[in-house]
């Protein structure tokens, strides 16, 4: 029996509660200041608001000024926290990590380093371990596809844990796999994190064909397929860039995660409610205005920008990437969505060429 | 403008229809016996039935014994038959091919050659080619996610032409291609084959996901992506030993197909109606009492016995196909689909394992 501490009492940090509890490990559930409505709720007995569903009784759970308690003796910390918030959170945290101990992350993004930058997550984590320290922390990052309800529902799961350290990878894979939610382990971080953030980017352009449908009257299933290919074969040239491998996008990171998001959920939704017909800025001002997030908004920014740093650094060209550029334009520029998802189709080209 | 002949009046022969005649072809529509209904009521100026909506008026139109009218002075002929018929139609057409002809197909699918050995379609075309002829007919086939009805449509698509005649895949493409059809070539032709006929196969197991839901009352969309990510893999395999690239894999004709056949149709309502608990062995029944034909069916048996083929010859080992082979025994020997799934997903492990 192992001691786990889950920072973040969200969807994600809760759901990993199931399979570690099933493999009969202490699990702690240490709740932000967001989250101390949901740490009360689960003290009552109830089910987590997020997954309209009970989490398993014999959890601890600690509210946000009891963090120490919450870290002690831990052997693995799992950071679950939204990616905007991740450097914040885990500053915090940073004075309760001792040597040895693994640290797992299941937020995806980018953001900028000190330097200006932008870097994977891991990277923001490192930068913020004392030197001291940096070498006897391994970080994992968990990637593939996993809607986190479904962790707890218990729907056959296959996920990705990758490291640099994969003896790390592994321990924490053994305090986690179970018959229904399957991990698999590899060293590929670069290519884990770069598929995890940028699933979110194209998920949009995704849902921009599922919205043709609405606007045009008829189905759009082939564009909507042809730009998950195109998808794809982007985000291999962004990881290969990166210093990546092309494993993690042809895998459970970068496909697999592409499909179930591409399939439903918020970035889907945005790109939906734009190829729909709604004007890119109105959305984004809707969704702002009822405080919704959509982790793709960032990203396909990010990601744009990201390319266009990787291009001045002679890692790829950017003529390469035209859908990341329609989406730029069509997200951050407004400009008319059907139109240039049928040009840039034209111009997309795959992986080898 | 080119002579351009289609052989079958199906959905996607007629489809093809639509582009061939804005690129302002002269476009000659070929029914086999089976498509004269069809025929004749293009030719009372009727929408086309399985698509709901009328053809090009310019276009000709044969009955199944005007053949020899139909291919006059063609310079492409493009074979839009089923694959189960796809030999018997073509050895009618054989007599009318001369030297410098474009052959274009898009059958999807496997067959038996001559000496049992299952085998990619366009060897089937090959082998009943007169010798005379064969090195001075070029082939090409058609991979890629293409709904028939949305090319009528003009939903934006993208489709893949491969040939090992690149010059001849180029031809073909420079007379369909529009603003709205856009076409790559490759000269992968066992890759983008492996990946048409694979997809089908893999498809009913991506519906397997979808009926779940059903039966067990939640959401299985994660196991739904973690075996889009698996039948990848898969395909890569089962390519790369027949000879083929991985290029196709990753683009159109792999998961761009898959991921418009894992969406809809009748590939994915096989797998779907297993999923949600019909014992196979009922469902195909019925499937057949309806005489609804599910390429799917076939193409799991072709694909199996295929690999088995394949590690024969010592070109791959059938443990890396764990999900083909639990396609196959649900499938053909009743095993009970959920439990089938659950453990096949411990044992996948990706293209590069």
């Amino acid at each position: 029996m192992a001691k786990v501490t889950i920072i973040g009492a969200g969807a994600m940090g809760s759901a990993l509660t199931v399979p570690l509890t099933e493999n009969g490990h202490q699990v702690r559930l240490w709740g932000t200041e967001l989250d101390s409505g949901i740490i009360e709720k689960l003290r009552k007995g109830l089910p987590h608001p997020k997954h309209k569903h009970h989490l398993p009784p014999q959890i601890e759970t600690y509210q946000a000024d009891e963090l120490s308690e919450a870290t002690k003796d831990a052997e693995l910390v799992i950071m679950a926290i939204t990616s905007d918030a991740l450097g914040i959170i885990f500053e915090r945290v940073v004075p309760y990590l001792k040597k040895g101990m693994i640290v797992g992350s299941v937020s995806k993004g980018f953001d900028y380093s000190k330097n200006g930058q932008i870097v994977i997550l891991p990277e923001i984590l490192e930068a913020l371990l004392p030197k001291t320290l940096c070498p006897d922390i391994s970080l994992i990052v968990v990637g593939g596809p996993c809607k986190a309800v479904e962790v707890v529902w218990r729907s056959p799961t296959a996920v990705t844990y990758s490291s640099k350290n994969i003896e790390a990878a592994k321990f924490m894979q053994s305090l986690l796999m179970t018959e229904v939610y399957r991990v698999e382990v590899t060293t590929d971080v670069i290519g884990t994190e770069v598929c995890a953030a940028m699933k979110n980017a194209y998920s949009v352009g995704l849902g921009l064909a599922e919205g043709f449908k609405t606007k045009q009257g008829f189905l759009h299933n082939n564009t909507k397929a042809a730009l998950f290919a195109f998808a794809t074969a982007e985000m291999g040239i962004l990881t290969k860039a990166m210093g990546g491998s092309l494993e993690s996008v042809i895998g459970l990171p970068g496909i697999g995660d592409l499909e179930v998001t591409g399939e439903a959920g918020r970035n889907r939704m945005l790109g939906e409610v734009i190829g729909g017909g709604l004007p890119a800025s109105k959305a984004i001002e809707k969704m702002k205005q009822e405080g919704i997030t959509v982790e793709g908004y960032p990203a396909i920014k990010f990601g744009y920008y990201l390319a266009k740093q990787l291009e001045q650094d002679q890692k790829l060209s950017i003529d390469q990437m035209p859908l990341l550029e329609g989406l730029y334009n069509i997200l951050y520029n407004n400009a008319p969505a059907y139109q240039t998802v049928m040009r840039l189709l034209q111009n997309c080209t795959g992986y080898y060429k």
